[in-house]
């Protein structure tokens, strides 16, 4: 991934403090740079980082507690309980365990969506700053406690004033805006409509534009959203954000399954990011999300991970396949998302959703060195005719041998270097089942267990 | 997986030569059998060893040679024309790799369809004799040089004659089946309809019947299939098949995406299983099988990886999520193939199929020792309330830590027992990079190679 989109074989990077100040041949380095460290990566893949533009961290805590439900019980009955019953210490924990897990699997910059109050969100920003990874922190923000058909009442433990979530963004953002090295921002993360009045959003547009923050939103995941924008408002979800100023190149809609094609032109037209999320899509069977049809309509779709209970995995790697494969099979066109724009939504477009094309998502001099590299010695990954092919079909997030953030080491040798995998695997344990225990729910397969 | 679909929490099983003779509570058994060898797994999950009833052992040294192209490009440019250019060696080669791919990711027995006399029938069972896998080898029969449409000739190397297929699979029946203290079975394997006459295929099921042979082949594929069918012999696929003798508990039809209800109907009536393979159908864009249907309707469908220009990888546990997934998105019902029936698919269908249902397939007394063995002290494996959710929405190949087939350990700490994985990758890539060459194919990325 460079401006040219060239594959460099026998290729050396060449890394100074937190950039990129070399890309080309190996040969040519070395003799060009004597006195620099040289690492080896024979047989492996050096690729841009990996930007996942859909996390909950909250949820890797809970992962698996819903599986093969309909998305009403999902939440209501068990992600929204466990999320209520959820404390900063909690928060602190799951965050620790989806950051590591997205660290082993190439991901270096992530935008984390809907951040409550509760989970404690210096605590998490001080998690991102230790585990060395990039991330955009958008915080909730909320007035009325009902998902999106206005017929589902939340759990009480995740319902948020309009003043904890306007002043508190706005403070966190006075905190950690450009913290950590710059490695974190803070952005908007308001509820879905029907947990939001249109004049809320229109009081976030606003603030987001004075005060320079991205906005990130659910948008049209269920059918029941455009139904529910229909009967309330009158307009379909696209004209909705249009309305109440919630499109534009800082906003990244989440899902955007149930539009059409005039609303993927408004998109387009106004710069609006996509963050296409397969398999939360398909495991909630909330749709699919016409992510051919949004490219050639020209709108930047980015690729996301969604939680622990809808995925169930931080691993964008598989996100890819699923992504390449998904669109060929609903279309029944084996062209559409060829392996080349897939692993181009998964760096360099989600690098444009953030507003970080400067910055990451490609391998050129001037960018911050955030690099996957991925150990091709592997049985599933031989032979690899095309190392793009191995990537986004045969490769999964387990073959990430080591990564970079911001010029530092995070990974090497599959070991993780900023947290011990061991002690957060321990503690992400026992909170979670307490927290299980705590609030009353037992997820455990229909299969009888002894 | 026993037959009352027990989670034994702190379980043990006690294995003597091939077979399981207890499967119960850790604290019992040892206290029993105290003279046995015990080997500990805390934190692991263990389950009957995988199956994967479509492999094509010849097409992992071609992986990844066919990416993003429409199918009758994918067969006739690059996936035939690279066969008929293998030898025996590179035949042998490719087993090696495919089977310890298989092993690795915790698959224990597989069903190889058209296996072709250009590859080596005998090198290729040795390879499974000393592999330590169980497979039932499908040895290919056809007599037209054809593929479904009639339009597309296939690469003069792929072409076998009659007398070759008919007798080459009883000759082979003779020397292999029962082998390997039965882990190998020989069946027939025909091409599709259109590479095959229906004179020869009624002579197939005369001779399966005859001589005790199981029976697959590739089925209502793509749409062309079934149209060709009509055309040319005013039938739909199933019928044809019933005409001809191919139906039946002896009979694997594999993908079975263009199909009717009535279809479903005759092929639960006759007892013929389907082979799901949805990475293959969808990164080919060949369809989607209407699994929930198939299951409703009472038909045995079991799982399928397909092949290394299709999937791209052999790894049944990411084929268990794809399933799981795909049909949820496609049928907009979340409910529909929840993870214990994926995991029933991947293990219990997939013996039901081979007609080993008495042999493999479960963890119970009296079943052979097949099994393989999960670390969950994995970070995107944390926490776990439910294991068998856990195994097919979160975990990969890449768990498996631990494989055993016919009582003896394969695989151990994620190291293949059986052969040397540096030597089979480096022996592929030597022999991958030669076979390319040799047919004149370059499967780059269109991305500029520097």
């Amino acid at each position: 991934m460079d401006p040219d989109r060239r594959i460099i074989a026998d290729g050396a990077l060449l890394v100074r403090g937190d950039r990129i100040v070399e890309v080309g041949k190996a040969h040519a380095l070395p003799a060009r740079f004597p006195h620099e460290v040289v690492h080896r990566f024979p047989d492996h893949l050096i690729i841009p980082g990996l930007v996942d533009t859909h996390v909950h961290l909250a949820q890797a805590l809970i992962r698996g507690c819903a599986d093969d439900r309909a998305l009403v019980e999902w939440l209501s009955d068990r992600v929204w309980v466990l999320q209520g019953h959820m404390t900063e210490d909690d928060g602190r924990a799951s965050a620790r365990l989806c950051i590591a897990e997205m660290l082993r699997s190439g991901t270096t910059t992530f935008l984390e969506s809907m951040l409550a109050h509760r989970y404690g969100f210096d605590g998490i920003a001080e998690v991102v700053r230790d585990s060395g990874i990039r991330a955009t922190l958008a915080k909730i923000v909320m007035d009325t406690p009902r998902y999106a058909d206005a017929s589902l009442p939340m759990h009480p433990g995740m319902v948020e004033d309009r003043e904890t979530g306007l002043g508190g963004t706005l403070a966190m953002h006075r905190r950690w805006h450009g913290g950590a090295d710059g490695r974190i921002r803070v952005w908007f993360g308001p509820r879905t409509p029907g947990a939001v009045t249109p004049d809320l959003y229109r009081e976030i547009a606003r603030l987001a534009a004075k005060h320079g923050l991205g906005i990130t939103m659910h948008l049209a995941e269920v059918r029941e959203d455009r139904e529910f924008l229909r009967r309330a408002y009158g307009r379909l979800p696209v004209e909705f954000a249009e309305d109440v100023g919630l499109l534009g190149p800082h906003v990244v809609l989440v899902h955007m399954i149930w539009i059409s094609d005039a609303e993927m032109r408004t998109l387009a037209r106004t710069g609006t990011h996509v963050s296409h999320n397969p398999s939360s899509n398909t495991k909630l069977a909330s749709g699919i999300c016409p992510v051919p049809a949004l490219l050639r309509a020209g709108v930047n779709v980015a690729l996301g991970c969604d939680g622990g209970p809808s995925n169930n995995a931080y691993d964008v790697v598989r996100e890819m396949k699923l992504a390449a494969c998904l669109h060929k099979g609903v279309t029944g066109d084996p062209r559409v998302l060829p392996a080349e724009a897939v692993l181009e939504m998964a760096t360099l477009s989600g690098a444009r959703a953030l507003g970080l094309e400067a910055e990451i998502g490609s391998l050129e001099p001037g960018k911050k060195a955030d690099l996957a590299i991925f150990d091709l010695r592997r049985l599933h990954l031989t032979p690899s005719p095309n190392p793009v092919g191995t990537l986004v079909y045969a490769a999964c997030g387990a073959d990430v041998s080591d990564v970079m953030v911001d010029g530092r080491w995070v990974v090497r040798d599959s070991r993780l270097l900023t947290m011990s995998e061991e002690e957060v695997i321990r503690d992400a344990r026992a909170r979670a089942g307490a927290l299980f225990g705590r609030a009353g729910i037992d997820a455990a397969s229909p299969w009888p267990v002894h």
